[in-house]
C-alpha cells in the first residue's frame, strides 16, 4: 500500500534560501489526516479493477494528490495569517514561528510548488488537470471570501451557509476525488461520481463538525465546546435555530448572541433553546442526507475494495465523535 | 496592433464575491507600463515570419502573455503588504483600499487567476509552459527571498546582489520572451536568445535604477534623488563602492551609513564618495556590458520590424532618464 506520509516527506525543502523553503517544510511536516491524498489516490484505486494498486496509474497520480496536500497546507497558512491563529496541530502557526511577511511569501511559494507537481502528470492530461484544479482553487478562496462576508451579515441563509462551506471545504475533496479518477482513466459519468462522492463527504464532514462543537463529548472532541456559540459563528445550527425559532424564542437567541463575557451562561443558554427547537436532531437529518448521497455515488462506480473504503469512510464520517 | 491595455481590460472582475474580485480589478486597472506582455508579444512577433502579425499566433500568446501581467501585479500586491508600502502608481495600495487581509487573499486568487490563462494556451504546450511559468515564478519568490535576507546581512557581494536581481526582477522578463517564443514556435536556439534578451535587459534596467536614484534629474525621475542612500539599500553602487574603498574611505562610508536623520548630508557626503571612487562609470560600464548582451541576442533571431523595436528597447532602457 503506498505510504502517503513517506511521499510527502520524500519532498525536499532542503533548498536555498531556507527562509523561503524551510516553513514549508514546517508546514507540511506538521501531520494531519492526509485526507486529501488519500481520496485522491483511493479514488484511483476504485478506477483501476479491483482496487489493486497499479504502479503505472499511481505514479501518474501521485503528483496530482500530493499537489492537493500542498494546496490544502498552503490555505492552512495564510488562514492562520488572517485569523491571527497562534496554535495549528499543536504547533506554533509560521507567521508566530517565524513572522506575518515570511507566512506570505513561503505560503505563495507553497502554492506555486502546487503547481509544479501537477505539472508533473502525464502530458495528455496536463492541461484538464490545470484546468479541475484552478476551478478548484478558485472555489476554495470564494468560499474563505464568503466566510468572511457572512461574519458581518446578519442576513446569511441557510442556504447562503451551505453554499460557503461547500466552495470552502467540499470543492476541495470533490475535486480530489475527479482529478486522480480522470488521470488513472475513469469515464465522465465515474468522475462525476467520483466528484458527487467527495462533494457530500465534505459537506457531511463540516456539518458533523458544527454539531460536535456543541454536543461533542469534551474527552474525545478535540476542542472547547461551544466555542462556535462564544463567537457567535454562523454555523448550520445557529441559523437553522434563527430559522425556526418563533418569534419569542428568537428574541431571546438574539439577546444571548449581544451577550459578552459569559460564556459558560451563553453556552447552556444556546444549547437549551437549540434542544427546545429540535436543532440537533434537523441538523443530523441534513448531515445523513449528504451520507445517503456520498453513498449513492458508489452505485454508479466499480465495486472493489477501494470502493469499500469509500463507503466505510462516508459512514466513519458521520458517526465520528472527534 | 494588438492592444494590450484593451487586452487587460478585457478580462471580468465584476463577479462574486465582490470582496475577492474587486481588488484584483482595482489592481490591474492601475496602468504600468506593460513591459511583460508587450515583450512577450514582441517575441511572438519576431519569431513569426516578417513581425507581421499572424492572428492565429497571437491568440495562442494572448493568455500566457496575460497570465505574466496578472502574476507580476500578484507579486506587487503581496510585496506592498509586506513592505507596508502605502501607494502604488499614484494611489493607495490594495491594503490601505481594502485590508491587509483582503490584500493577502486576492492576491492568492490573482495567481491562481494567473494559472487560469495559462490553461488557456494551445493544449499541446501547456505542460512545457506550466513547467517554465513555475519556473519563473520560484525565481521571483527566491528573488524576493533574497532581497529580504540581505537587508539584514553584511557580507553581500557583488555576485551575491546580480543573482537577487536576476531572480527577483529578469527571470520574469526572460520566462516572457521563452514562453512567448515557444508557443510562436521558436526553436530552441531561438527559445535561448529571446530568454537571454530579457534577462539581460532586466539586469541592465535594475541596474540603471540603482543609478538613476543616485545621479537621475529630480524633474524626470519619478522618486525623490538619493531614497537608497538615506536607506543603507545594498544597491550595485554601494556594493561597488565597499569592494573599491581603501581602508580609509571605507571606514568613512560605513560612519555615513550609521547616520541617522541627516539625509541631506548623508545624500551629499555618500555621493561625494562615489564620485570619488568613480562608481557611477563602473556601475554604467555594467549596465552596458548587459545592454550589449541583451542586443548581440538579436543576431541569432530573424531580422525583421519587430526586432528592430526589441533592438530600439534595449537601446532606450540604457539611456533612459526615468
Amino acid at each position: 500500500m503506498l505510504d502517503i506520509n513517506k511521499a510527502i516527506e520524500s519532498l525536499n525543502w532542503d533548498k536555498e534560501p531556507k527562509g523561503l523553503y524551510e516553513p514549508i517544510g514546517y508546514a507540511l511536516a506538521s501531520g494531519g489526516k492526509r485526507l486529501r491524498p488519500t481520496l485522491a489516490i483511493t479514488a484511483a484505486e476504485v478506477i483501476i479493477n479491483g482496487g489493486l494498486i497499479n504502479g503505472t496509474v499511481i505514479d501518474d497520480v501521485l503528483p496530482a494528490a500530493l499537489a492537493l496536500e500542498v494546496f490544502h497546507n498552503f490555505t492552512l497558512l495564510h488562514d492562520d495569517v488572517m485569523d491571527k491563529a497562534r496554535v495549528r496541530r499543536g504547533r506554533p502557526t509560521v507567521h508566530v514561528q517565524w513572522n506575518e511577511n515570511t507566512a506570505i511569501l513561503s505560503g505563495d511559494q507553497m502554492l506555486i510548488e502546487a503547481y509544479k507537481l501537477l505539472a508533473q502528470v502525464p502530458s495528455n492530461k496536463v492541461q484538464r488537470t490545470l484546468e479541475m484544479f484552478n476551478e478548484m482553487a478558485t472555489g476554495v478562496c470564494e468560499g474563505q471570501q464568503y466566510d468572511v462576508d457572512f461574519e458581518q451579515a446578519n442576513n446569511v441563509s441557510i442556504d447562503d451557509y451551505m453554499m460557503m462551506i461547500e466552495k470552502k471545504t467540499s470543492v476541495l475533496l470533490a475535486y480530489a476525488m475527479q482529478i486522480a479518477g480522470y488521470i488513472a482513466g475513469a469515464t465522465p459519468a465515474q468522475q462525476e461520481a467520483l466528484y458527487r462522492y467527495g462533494l457530500h463527504i465534505g459537506l457531511a464532514f463540516q456539518i458533523q463538525d458544527d454539531i460536535l462543537d456543541v454536543y461533542g463529548d469534551p474527552k474525545t472532541f478535540g476542542k472547547a465546546i461551544g466555542g462556535d456559540i462564544c463567537a457567535n459563528k454562523k454555523t448550520l445550527l445557529l441559523l437553522t435555530a434563527m430559522e425556526s425559532a418563533d418569534g419569542e424564542t428568537k428574541a431571546e437567541l438574539l439577546q444571548w448572541l449581544m451577550a459578552v463575557g459569559q460564556d459558560e451562561q451563553k453556552i447552556a443558554a444556546v444549547t437549551a433553546i437549540y434542544n427546545r427547537l429540535g436543532v440537533r436532531e434537523k441538523c443530523e437529518a441534513v448531515m445523513e442526507e449528504h451520507t445517503a448521497m456520498a453513498l449513492e455515488q458508489l452505485d454508479r462506480l466499480p465495486r472493489n475494495e477501494a470502493a469499500e473504503r469509500l463507503r466505510e469512510l462516508a459512514e466513519r464520517l458521520a458517526t465520528r465523535k472527534s
